[in-house]
């Protein structure tokens, strides 16, 4: 796969990473970089993510083959319509959102003909911002969800298919509502509850706390905003996703109050199985 | 401090640190390590964390002028009361539990004239097990929480201070009781709650987990024997934090339900400002 001309919307972790993997590995002659801020834009070129800066989206669209939005999922929808009525013929558009059920919703039937959209969904990134943090590796062997539907020209399909694995990622096909399920469960749980536990630290406590502590609660150091508005989109899933674990805390509890040592012997041990097998 | 004899019964993770430290730093001359596996005390002798192995605990505890103990909390407070009985006087015993009220009671006002005991527990350690696992920096700037009861000798009290502090450990006094709270929020709750997570999570998700499931599951890859007997020592505490836990996610589950996005975002920019403090 060769690019000419890549334009990334969001020149943040993902955004930046894109672009320097891209430009590492060759996928793209020539990367524009969208973003409000001029400075973090700079910081990007400086880095050599991009190659030029835009702080109007629209100016950046028109000669691309290819647009990746790695803009907040709240935005994603409207910004991905907007340069969609920009485009020329046959640019194929895409995305890094951490929800997919309501943007390719808002999206599907909506761009005009000749230009394609595909949903997706890099598993990859850190409670860090900005583009000081890219890697160019962030996306080496990790697994990118997209996720078509009946709408989906087969061919946008394969073109995102291989622009992920040319940043070096496995690819996995599921759809929205599935993608949305599955990580409520395996992404925004973890978040809710790293952010419940630290929340209830009191600050005398603080110089009490561990590694242990501060891996369980890393996450809570992502940027609100961001996580807002992925709770917002996937509202239904997340608060099934918490009644699966509130309901096994309450196992835990049981078998704590009423002395059941096996139990939760057979609780833990069973957990140490599931983390074991994900490796470190 | 110069220590002639310095014992250590449990020659893991922890009790490996300890001997590597003491021997690096120059604090004991002889380092005699006790333990049930002849294989995992002749990696520790190799390792250079302890020169002689033990099987049998009771030949190791007449020469010590120190012993600590790194065993599973249910096990500290019947070696500490066997060794003592055959010690000879001034020795210092103190140990490296993850509870503190139940070990300490069982001792207290229990061991011979001119035999201390003194409960610690140095805030270090990881999900993995074993000497091999052992670091000679593992105390360095962390904490470890003494607990001292009204029947402390000050003078042992002082030379368990001086122990930890002499491996690179910063020192805090506090109750047996009020660690065993504080404890219980910061480990042992994070514990079950990784513990929660992993267990709930389904095989086919596996690969669809990322750093922030990984993070926030780790410490759920401990020994079970280990933490169960953690649980059972520090129960009710563990309920009371449990309690506030639950309380915490039934707040964000409130805010997710009714559609309160500034709810919400307050308790998530409340919780990353805890995080935050906390450093990386």
């Amino acid at each position: 796969m060769k690019i000419s001309t890549l334009t990334i919307v969001g020149v943040g972790l993902i955004g930046g990473s894109i672009g320097l993997a891209a430009k590492s590995r060759g996928l793209a002659q020539r990367v524009l970089g969208v973003g409000r801020h001029p400075d973090s834009l700079e910081r990007a070129k400086s880095l050599g993510a991009i190659d030029t800066c835009f702080l109007d989206m629209m100016l950046a669209v028109g000669e691309a083959d290819l647009i990746v939005f790695c803009t907040p999922v709240d935005q994603i929808a409207d910004q991905v319509l907007a340069a969609a009525s920009a485009c020329k013929p046959g640019v194929l558009l895409t995305d890094a959102g951490s929800t997919k059920g309501q943007i390719v919703q808002a999206i599907d039937g909506r761009v005009p003909a000749g230009v394609s959209f595909v949903g997706s969904h890099p598993l990859a990134g850190s409670e860090k911002r900005g583009p000081e943090h890219a890697d160019a590796n962030l996306f080496q062997d990790r697994l990118t969800v997209i996720t078509p539907t009946s709408r989906t020209d087969a061919a946008a399909l394969e073109r995102a298919k291989s622009f992920w694995q040319a940043l070096g990622s496995r690819v996995r096909l599921m759809s929205p509502e599935d993608h949305d399920r599955a990580l409520a469960l395996t992404s925004h749980l973890p978040h809710f509850v790293a952010c419940a536990l630290a929340g209830i630290l009191p600050a005398e406590h603080q110089e009490l706390t561990a590694s242990g502590f501060r891996d369980t609660t890393r996450i809570a150091a992502g940027d609100p905003a961001l996580w807002k508005a992925i709770f917002e989109h996937n509202r239904v899933a997340v608060l099934s996703a918490l009644r699966s674990l509130t309901g096994r805390l309450d196992q835990f509890r049981q078998a704590l109050e009423a002395g059941d040592w096996s139990g939760l012997d057979s609780l833990l041990t069973q957990a140490k199985k599931v983390r074991d097998a994900l490796g470190s």
